[in-house]
């Protein structure tokens, strides 16, 4: 994958929504693109005889709705090669039982193509970026470059039970990620590197406090589970005598960029520690729902201005890697927890997979079409009766939301680059992925016993 | 559309899954089928040099799996027209504010292209039957038979505030209904007719004991809202000195065949009234969650042996017709209402969609494949990654349920009658229904101010 050009593209559609916060839609609209990034946004308003952007810059038309991908923020994607694996365990059994038995037997091969699957599945359903938490992060990187996608990878920071890497095992964890982020941070304009240390119950007070301080040093993402069942939140506190969150503030954890996943059970000092400490959030809705983890305080966080992001969670537990369906569910569960059935209203709803998405990273340059940001694009077909009808622009995201689907994605593009075309992801060979995914899981079913 | 005839069919596919309560799956399978009717069900155990069925039989050669259509239990399909409308409000300022006074407008040939479109929609879904309450019930009914759909039509009995017909209304409309019933119950062995007097806060009790004696009557359906909302079960309360279904037990009302939608705020003293009673439930989880009305205790339901079917709801509430997302989130909520990520598993939550309804609906011929059922098919394409890894056949409804969805589906019949090939209605113009549902609601909201 070479790394972004300087060609200057226009991408002429249909119906452009920026999702940049105004809440506009551009009928016609254009994105005016050079190398990797958006340069322009502009709708027939601002047109004279010409469209805006470089006058002498390839012309793509789009039909249907452009709209800017969508933005994954907590994804463990390899797990593919455990879709429905333990199905009806609650979160403990499952990971003890039947996940980490079998994650024990990866290999780096095994991560690449599990890793390759499910970019073909979250292009062809529009999203462009995930931000990944696993190991093998090589094999992961790899397949994310080869196909043309964009990813911030943070590895994890885990010891797996039964397999304890002794004395000095966090320090050189720390060390490998470090040469990592220095070998690949940035590689293709398409990765970022972070930090991913698994949770507060399984990783020690300290080692996330020297992680935290690697982050900090390299202004990397420090991506962490927390706060994601009850049992776990009381178990922590019988230990510590206060809340993880509250015990990560104390110990500097929360003083750089901090994404929290989950975050189901968080009481109000903890909603306090988030806010103060502009914690952002990994909001997880499907993983939370069907391990029966609980409903996080989605309207509350957004309220107290924390920044929100939606996960799909790995394949494992969720089982697709469909963000639209997160949207929906999102608003859905916001509603039944406030009791209020305008509770996250559909634009808010929708923000949480694009602006927010990226927000929520600490990375504004993606999930919206506005000049500085990626040129990551989705082209949506809104012939479909999901549309109809249509009395006004404004309903466009309420449709988008509440009848739209991942079907209705046509073309994806990344940094410019087209990689979804007609429903059919161009860069990833979906067929054969298949077929190595499943003799691979085969092969880690019989491993694990 | 012609009636059922009698040739003989022979469905050879990849894999059947019969949904018929046994949990198996064939593979290779093949459905032999009669006219509109299922006459056998085999698998590779029970051929000889042959499959079952007649031997003279044309064969259709199945890609993938072979699934029984899904039950669509509760659904105000023509409001296609309002879909969209009233975002954000709870039921019943959205039902008062916005939907009755555009429905006060609509005519008989709006309702058959709102139908018309709906039914375009279901049948891409793999929904070949669906439960309708609604009025202008002989053009709902034409477009069904148009489409070569199927129908539990159940006119409305409800005035709409504002429009209220007068003394003699009610039973003018029920002679209205049983007129319809002895038009059309049973039209191209297609439609089936019963009753839908809306709900106990709008239709006197009187009046519900009048429709039931009706349906015991005639054999036919009984469905009613009931129990959707908590603000209604109180204030019925206040007003009657009981609950609603224990009203309507008292009045006589249950003592036929009943369906009740929604059914979300039950006591104790309800869930016995529903048992003792064998009332059926349309459990419609997305429209409950969307409108903040609640989660309905669908595992207790199904635990005391309650007839559970699923329902969309009407297309402005929900706002698409796709029973696929029902089937998982009804997985999802039932989990988060009893804490349990076992609460209802994969084949219990697909049941709900295909037998389940069936049953729900008094029709055991609906859901299933199995001899004596309709005909009533759906192709699904199981080379999907959904389907990766499937390490044994007992994941198959894993899957669908999980990572499954309405896009995979291929192909449909509907009483051995193709209406779906690739994914295309062969038996409505979408494209037309479009436009002409986009106009009917332009005028529509403009009638209404």
């Amino acid at each position: 994958m070479p790394g972004p050009g300087t060609e200057a593209v226009r991408f002429l559609a249909d119906v452009v929504v920026p999702c940049d916060g105004t809440g506009r839609v551009l009928r016609p609209g254009v994105v005016a693109v050079s190398g990797d990034t958006i340069t322009q946004v502009g709708g027939p308003d601002g047109w004279g005889d010409e469209p805006p952007g470089d006058h002498r810059a390839r012309e793509v038309r789009v039909r249907g709705a452009l709209l800017p991908g969508m933005v994954n923020v907590h994804c463990h994607s390899p797990m593919t090669l455990f879709r429905g694996s333990g199905e009806n365990l609650p979160l403990h059994r499952w990971l003890t039982e039947v996940l980490w038995p079998q994650e024990a037997h990866l290999t780096a091969e095994d991560v690449y193509w599990g890793m390759t699957l499910a970019v073909g599945e979250l292009l062809c359903f529009g999203v462009t970026t995930t931000c990944e938490a696993y190991f093998h992060e090589d094999a992961l990187a790899d397949a994310v470059v080869a196909a043309g996608s964009r990813a911030v990878v943070t590895p994890g920071v885990l010891q797996l039970p039964g397999h304890e890497g002794g004395e000095g095992w966090w320090a050189a964890r720390i060390d490998e990620i470090l040469d990592f982020h220095a070998r690949r941070d940035g590689e293709a304009g398409r990765i970022e590197v972070g930090f991913a240390p698994h949770a507060p119950y399984t990783v020690p007070l300290g080692v996330l406090a020297d992680v935290a301080g690697a982050c900090r040093r390299l202004g990397a993402l420090f991506h962490i589970h927390l706060a994601e069942t009850e049992e776990e939140c009381i178990r922590f506190a019988a230990e510590h005598g206060r809340s993880a969150p509250v015990a990560l503030a104390g110990a500097g954890v929360f003083d750089g960029r901090v994404l929290a996943a989950h975050s189901v059970w968080l009481s109000e000092e903890d909603l306090a520690v988030y806010r103060d400490h502009d914690v952002a959030v990994a909001h997880c809705p499907q993983s939370n729902a069907k391990l029966a983890s609980g409903i996080a305080p989605l309207a509350r966080l957004l309220a107290q201005g924390t920044r929100v992001g939606l996960g799909t969670d790995g394949p494992a537990s969720n089982n697709d890697l469909d963000l639209w369906e997160e949207v929906r569910l999102a608003a859905m569960l916001a509603r039944i927890r406030e009791g209020d059935a305008a509770a996250l209203p559909a634009d808010a709803a929708f923000d949480l997979a694009t602006r927010g998405a990226g927000r929520a990273l600490g990375r504004p340059d993606l999930g919206t079409l506005a000049a500085g940001a990626k040129a990551d694009m989705m082209a949506v077909d809104i012939d479909s009766p999901a549309f109809v009808p249509l009395l006004e622009d404004a309903q466009m995201i309420e449709h988008l939301v509440w009848s739209g689907s991942s079907r209705l994605v046509t073309d994806v593009w990344v940094g410019g680059d087209q990689v979804v075309e007609g429903g059919r992801c161009l860069t990833v060979d979906v067929e054969r992925a298949c077929a190595e995914v499943g003799t691979r899981a085969r092969r880690l079913s019989l491993a694990a016993g």
